[in-house]
């Protein structure tokens, strides 16, 4: 990233997210991403050197430009300023605009959960799925993410994108000639198919959960693009410059603080009941263990990563 | 109401949310309920005379002890500090405890749009869902709703259970002998059914979108309940005494002002040509769309009762 006009504090922080993707074998966010890092540097679109500026600090919303780069940094510089609010209101709001966002979303909010806040991210990206009942691309895949605090550091995190699926992992699929699941995609034609390569070229990805999925996308788009004055994902497909990298948009966390809401003493212990008594239900799993898993074999065995890939990026380094 | 031992505050409140059901089509919380409601009141569950009390006023985060009482009256009490708060601070959150929701949550978020703000709300139910996976009832339904304000009035709302069907339409189906959809419930065995009957009695319901759906329901719980010190559906379910009326929970409402984020001015021309694009799609439907309709039809047309609906009411007042 230093070599493609990223200076060093936005070149770290976008390492950083990179390897903790890879780490939680959450691979649609790792190292499969630096190609279009790269690429959106080498056209210009993103501001490699960007000083992501923090304002209103104290106050309940706490707004950060983006200066037109990349999130990490901003959210580097931003949830602190988020953690400090929350802390002080009990509840709180970040909203980062002038940003691309290419990384999942559960770090933001695991670090917010590490600081013993509740908290829901949201991203609205470039448009890609057609609202239920139509068949044109409209709203992004529109993450939305959520964090609760454990006081052990179990957290329970979720970060789902509001399409059937991810679309990195469309496209990780359409690379290792995989079909995807029924309900994810429809071709060129607004016709279902299993085909990932004829979902990405020409035809559309659809939401989770029909109806309902697709009011949950629409809402994403209304906070992080309609709230914060930032691109809608079917205005940020207009202005793309088709690099392959991220697109411009806005992100918008809210931060509740359980101590100023229920028991301060008791909420933990009560939660803590609450998951024992869950996972006592045969065939339940929650969201994070898989990444649990993927975690601690990281930090044993360290990250593998696929020969193809590998390849790819030994052209963008020569 | 007044006759089954409710105060003339807590009668009117709930009759105002009744009706606005019923003005909008929405059955299933509309005088359906009202066996529900005089059965809690009989039993001694639900306080009829209940003096719901505001706490923290003018803070970023509103308390209201509900007093054992119905919603409406705490949420009448309780949203003008809200609005206030929200308009102090750009967010603010409204926690309720002790009270028992049997209505939809539509009217809150609608109310916040009236007020030009945008907001999320939250209630944990009686176990009724059995998480992804599983084939035990544990999540409630866990509704969620979303309000966005529009200068015009035309505000975008949804209200949507996090089981794949609303438990009020479910029993509403098995009270007419129709069928439900598919992935709706499972009957007392754990294998899948289309009859409304065998999920109520014995089996379970499902959450909506397999695994999001259920991580949703997940958050629901800790933000309605974990966050509030309130029960969680499990909890709920065990200590309620089967009256046919709603359980104790709590209610988490979050509202944000758009003029505390992006462009003051600019941020609802922004959104119209949102809408306006969207609406341009062949197929797609906005979620408030029908009950707008129903609305506009009632206020021309009146309101019609089901014959069985209202034989049943006769009994009552008999």
């Amino acid at each position: 990233m230093l070599n493609a006009g990223c200076d060093a504090s936005n070149a770290s922080s976008i390492a950083h997210v990179m390897a903790l993707a890879e780490r939680d074998g959450c691979r649609s966010h790792g190292i499969f991403r630096l190609p279009g890092y790269i690429a959106s540097l080498g056209s210009g679109k993103v501001n490699g050197n960007a000083h992501p500026r923090v304002m209103d600090a104290g106050a309940a919303v706490i707004r950060v430009d983006g200066d037109g780069g990349y999130a990490p940094l901003a959210l580097h510089r931003g949830l602190p300023a988020l953690i400090d609010a929350a802390r002080s209101h009990g509840v709180a709001a970040l909203a980062i605009s002038r940003i691309f966002h290419f990384a999942a979303l559960w770090p933001e909010v695991e670090q917010l959960a590490d600081a013993g806040l509740a908290s829901l991210a949201f991203v609205a990206s470039k448009a890609a799925v057609a609202p239920a009942g139509a068949s044109r691309a409209f709203f992004g895949t529109n993450p939305l993410a959520f964090g609760w605090p454990d006081r052990e550091g179990e957290h329970l995190i979720f970060d789902m994108a509001t399409s059937a699926m991810a679309r990195g992992d469309i496209q990780i699929a359409a690379r290792d000639r995989q079909p995807v699941g029924v309900g994810v995609g429809l071709d060129s034609d607004g016709a279902p198919t299993l085909e990932p390569q004829a979902i990405i070229a020409g035809g559309v990805q659809l939401p989770f959960g029909g109806y309902k999925g697709s009011s949950l996308s629409l809402m994403v788009e209304l906070l992080a693009a309609g709230l914060l004055g930032e691109q809608f994902g079917f205005e940020a497909k207009q202005s793309d410059n088709g690099d392959g990298g991220p697109t411009r948009g806005g992100e918008l966390i809210i931060a509740l603080d359980p101590r100023a809401f229920g028991d301060a003493d008791h909420w933990q212990t009560h939660c803590q009941s609450f998951f024992g008594t869950l996972m006592t239900l045969d065939g339940v799993r929650l969201p994070a263990q898989r990444r649990r898993q993927h975690r601690q074999q990281a930090v044993s065995d360290g990250v593998e990563l696929p020969q193809p890939l590998y390849e790819q990026l030994l052209t963008h380094l020569a």
